[in-house]
């Protein structure tokens, strides 16, 4: 199932998307709140006449940094042993169709199109073989990131902590699980329509499973937070007017335009 | 003004705390939220009756390193040219007399004393002069950092991020200003009653007015975010047993024990 979260009328609502084709979707309202038991209500309105809004609004997104090798390779890092998180904030979460605001203490701005896993549980300590029981589902995610800024400070907060740098969305889609991510997914990142990034989630060095093991060794993670699990290689610049899609297979595409923040 | 967060009879709800016998504090509770308008019920609880809470419940804890010189220098570092900031989680947040949770990842936990600043408003890009009015007053932090983790991961999401690694309180002090703040005010760690930190707000080598200035260049605060501002030298280790408190003039003192991860 795929979940989409939207406003219509002034009202925020979770609706199931059905349908094919992308012109003729229809969001199916959720009576009660998608990470526990609940229903459909029947009452149907096209998706064309909601705005999205990001499917979660994660208390922490954990995003984990060189989990593709030939990512890390063309930074010129070497590939880590193990894992290594750091936090996005939830200001900076933005939904599908949301403006990414090109922020003016930087002049370096790249896209790095990632797939992220929601969390559909409070859970720390999670084993390895639990981990599906605590994943609601997926979606795509642009883990925006002022490279100049990341080069020059040591911790990167500011490099990928401001507003709009966490474009999430379009919605969830509940129906995959890890054996359909360790197969192999593409994921894919167009700027203006033109291939930048373009790889398979079969790629990732620590797998799902070692990073949600390795993340609640340490802390404790609530129903609607996000991992984002790194980014495959051909990260590059974004300008001002540009329009980024990142699109994982299975999911759906994450389309946001690049302005100057106001 | 202190402002402290409690619980009672299962209910939480804000107090001015009066009074200046440790033993004999009493809250008066607070009707409305202390970030807007509020006013003082009259109905008023002795202290030692209430459970305290951490005193904010922040969205996010921006905190800076290395912002004492003699604290860069005791860990082999160089003073940075720039601040640079880190996130906690609000899931590591814990409160006076709450227990922080020595975890079974690390085997050096050490304690980092901090003055932290709570924001009393929304605000984003905010001028230097304008600084003063985004604060909403100032509380005990102690960064409770896995020292050997910190040493092994790029990025200190785990090391400065697990569970309970963020005691805040006891109460947030209003009256204090940033006048107040670079004077120099006397902070504190001690470990079972010995001294282990000493230093003097004075010394901070980025003022709180840089600090946030930096910080909301890149992304928005939010009304109870609290900024960490560095820790003095004399960080050292904890073991589980000790009960570390932190002690800022003009504020109060935060204690905590440290226990084994249940």
């Amino acid at each position: 199932m795929r979940i989409a979260r939207f406003s219509i009328d002034g009202n925020v609502a979770f609706g199931a998307v059905e349908g094919d084709k992308p012109d003729e979707l229809v969001l199916d309202i959720i009576k009660g709140i998608p990470f526990t038991e609940f229903e459909l209500s029947g009452t149907k309105v096209p998706l064309s006449k909601v705005r999205l809004l990001p499917p979660v609004l994660p208390n922490k997104v954990v995003a984990f940094g060189r989990n593709y090798a030939e990512h890390a390779k063309e930074l010129g890092n070497e590939v880590p042993d193990a894992p290594f998180a750091f936090f996005k904030p939830s200001t900076a979460v933005t939904g599908p169709g949301d403006e990414i605001q090109y922020p003016p203490f930087s002049s370096e701005l790249h896209h790095e199109a990632e797939l992220a896993v929601v969390i559909g549980r409070m859970c720390r300590e999670v084993p390895r073989e639990r981990v599906q029981d605590v994943i609601f589902g997926y979606t795509c995610a642009n883990d925006v990131t002022a490279r100049d800024v990341q080069k020059r400070e040591k911790q990167w907060a500011r490099a990928k902590g401001f507003d709009t740098s966490c474009p999430l969305g379009p919605w969830v889609e509940t129906d995959l699980d890890l054996t359909a991510i360790s197969d192999g997914l593409t994921i894919q990142c167009t700027v203006n329509g033109g291939q930048r990034q373009l790889g398979r989630t079969s790629e990732m060095i620590h797998p799902i499973e070692d990073l949600i093991v390795n993340i609640t060794e340490a802390m404790t993670l609530l129903p609607g937070d996000v991992i984002l699990t790194g980014t495959p290689a051909g990260v590059g610049p974004l300008s001002v007017g540009d329009e980024v899609a990142v699109t994982i297979e299975g999911i759906g595409t994450l389309t946001n335009k690049v302005v100057k923040r106001g």
